[in-house]
């Protein structure tokens, strides 16, 4: 039997994600009784393009559970420096590691690496294609936030052409009822056009508009996005855009009391940091929930959630 | 109530440092007492500038307690490089661990990021600023080879306008009776005038020479300094001056039996390897007393101590 | 009392490897047994020249044993640059951990180096010279897979001239009766004068063959070499020999039915990945015994094996 992988968030079905939420909100009441889960196993953590955030945080969840950590965090380190290929390198390490999180700069090497791996892998990023545990993240953020995943107005902000983290958002989101999506962001940044496909193919309701002040009284959730230098084609386009949309105290005086602020961060200047201090910014609160949430997944992936 | 941190070597009264050394040496005598005090607990270690020597010691120290560790140990692979602030990145980190060592270049970025930091944050080096686990270090070997931290005729040799582990030692002994230092440098290389007047205004006894030989009789603690080349504005100001101050078992002879030889390290050629079997170099077992007291410091600023 | 180290193979006597192997199976039959074996140790893993394989090697069984690890992954980070010795290093290192595993690009520096250490060094390998933990990876991996050490005859192909491990491994295997080496390498790259004469002196049957197929039907074990770019003088030499010693299906055809066929890996070509699913192939068997055997190892330099 094959171990069990997360390369796609749309490798999980609902009701996957619902065990992983689950058992997630009995690591946030009870921590201490997953404290000594995983003595004696090791997460491999392979970053073949430095992403700390992400690592620190498969780390620490690892940690948390009694587990340990091994790796590497740059692939210049790495025996495929010697002309090793990707798939040798996993089976290897595969040997070294009871499950492994890997981060990888070509889209599809998560999937290549799965087949060569013998333990369960977590796609930890891979190109600007998936990064499946912070769809998981937001999710569970939602879900402890606003207490349920359904019924909501959510905006999504920002760089929507290129941000993977907000398809996969949608993506996820759609699967519960009566969530409707305000897209907003400059024309040049819009979601692509499967991603309307895809909403259209399902009956979801969605608008797009060019400005926050527009539509910020209506939404339940605002998942705010950065805007990435390193996804533009030119310098020019990137100082032109980056400003447009920045999140202030004076946007929010319209907002709903009880809405969520999200933002998978890192944040360059599109959150002002006067917006910290609300209590509907969560997207500090959404750190600690990323941990919460990989917790559950690694248990899940060993065969000691309820997956 | 925010945590506790550990900044500057003033942060702590003369009674915290006492709470400080007073647990270390419980540590010394009975290390299997404290190897599980900090099960399940996570340090963070940041390290924006390369310090091998001071990362590993924390990390040694957090593994002697039983705590794991999780970090970076150079900027390049930092979310920083994404044009996220240091703050951000600390408040983020919070959520990972229960307690931070970090290290940065710039002076000041310690107590910024102290006020970002929802854990214990202590400073491991902040630019030529402050470096206050070398403090407790050296007030640790003092205590454990002398016995006590007054009375003592203290001579400080080398750099001791640019150490900034020197002045943080003047400022630490002066609270303790009696401590007179002989202050052994090149004119080029004198303590600035703050460390001066600092000992004037507290009527401390202070002489400055520029040879080793005209005062290693007197002394009962020689602290050597490294000539370090990264401070000289020139390099024929750093050839010129670098072997001016160079123990060797000659210059020695005339020292009293008890003397204790303490340095930071890394040296490279200030001390001679020849003096490392003399009984009365102790800065081997310096590097020793700064795991104990950094074990001392994070369970103390954890409120696992007697702080 | 110094303590034990492992710097060259011949370091150890056929009793002490035949310790290492027995307490090696016994981890294979119950490792649940040596899991806490290590509790509050620490392991120093101090690369000067990066191996990701075999720093995660270690890494792994360090932490299989239930014990922590520290250290260096590349030259720039460590206080050498400072122009510490490298003697001050390990030294300095003692004093965080309980054992070393150094890997540095000087020949002869492991030497060095254990004569500055106060806990076991292991030498992980010092430039072309001794890596010898992957010959004690190599002789479990035959005992395992052959059921005993003598009575083989052992064809080594590839990159005979530089290839350390295999140098290592003949001499090791020349300890046990009846094993004979069948030499299959181009001209250019066949074993230096010094193994020969090694094998002569010895009494010990052994011949030179230019192709694989000519001997591959009386071969109890096949060890494949990877013909490494860096020690080639010139890329032309390097891009006519590469491909001259590539193991296939077809050339198995006429192997025996119990070859064993192993290989340190990284493998660049020289074996078709099609050979991988083929059960006389434990290269990849191999990578898990290299990190028992380091359980092993550590155990025993730690004084809790056999030794």
């Amino acid at each position: 039997m094959k171990p069990r992988n997360l390369i796609n968030i749309t490798d999980f079905t609902p009701k996957d994600i619902e065990a992983i939420l689950s058992l997630a909100e009995k690591i946030i009441k009870s921590p201490e009784d997953f404290s000594h889960s995983c003595d004696g196993k090791i997460l491999g953590t392979l970053f073949f393009e430095p992403s700390t955030r992400t690592r620190l945080s498969f780390e620490s969840a690892m940690n948390r559970l009694g587990g340990s950590v091994i790796g590497i965090s740059e692939s210049g380190s790495s025996s495929t420096t010697k002309g090793e290929s990707l798939g040798d390198t996993i089976h290897t390490v595969s040997h070294y590691t009871d499950i492994i999180a890997m981060r990888h700069p070509l889209e599809g090497s998560a999937t290549l690496a799965s087949q060569h791996a013998e333990v369960p892998l977590i796609n930890a990023g891979d190109g600007g294609h998936q990064h499946p545990t912070q769809t998981l993240t937001d999710l569970l953020t939602i879900h402890q936030t606003k207490h349920d995943l359904d019924n909501h107005v959510i905006g999504l902000c920002g760089d929507l052409k290129f941000g993977r983290t907000v398809h996969s958002l949608i993506t996820a989101m759609s699967a519960y009822p009566n969530n409707r999506f305000i897209l907003i962001s400059p024309e040049e940044l819009q979601v692509p056009d499967y991603v309307k496909h895809f909403l259209d193919s399902k009956n979801i309701a969605y608008e797009e508009v060019e400005r926050i002040e527009e539509v910020i009284d209506r939404l339940d959730i605002l998942y705010m996005t950065r805007v990435q230098r390193e996804r533009f084609f030119n310098e020019a386009d990137y100082v032109r855009l980056k400003d447009s949309y920045i999140l202030d105290n004076e946007k929010l005086k319209n907002a709903k009391e009880d809405l969520a602020i999200l933002h998978p961060l890192p944040r360059v200047n599109e959150i002002q940091p006067e917006v910290d201090d609300d209590p509907r910014a969560v997207y500090f609160d959404q750190v600690g929930y990323g941990v919460i949430v990989r917790m559950s997944l690694i248990l899940s992936l060993l065969g000691m959630g309820e997956l």
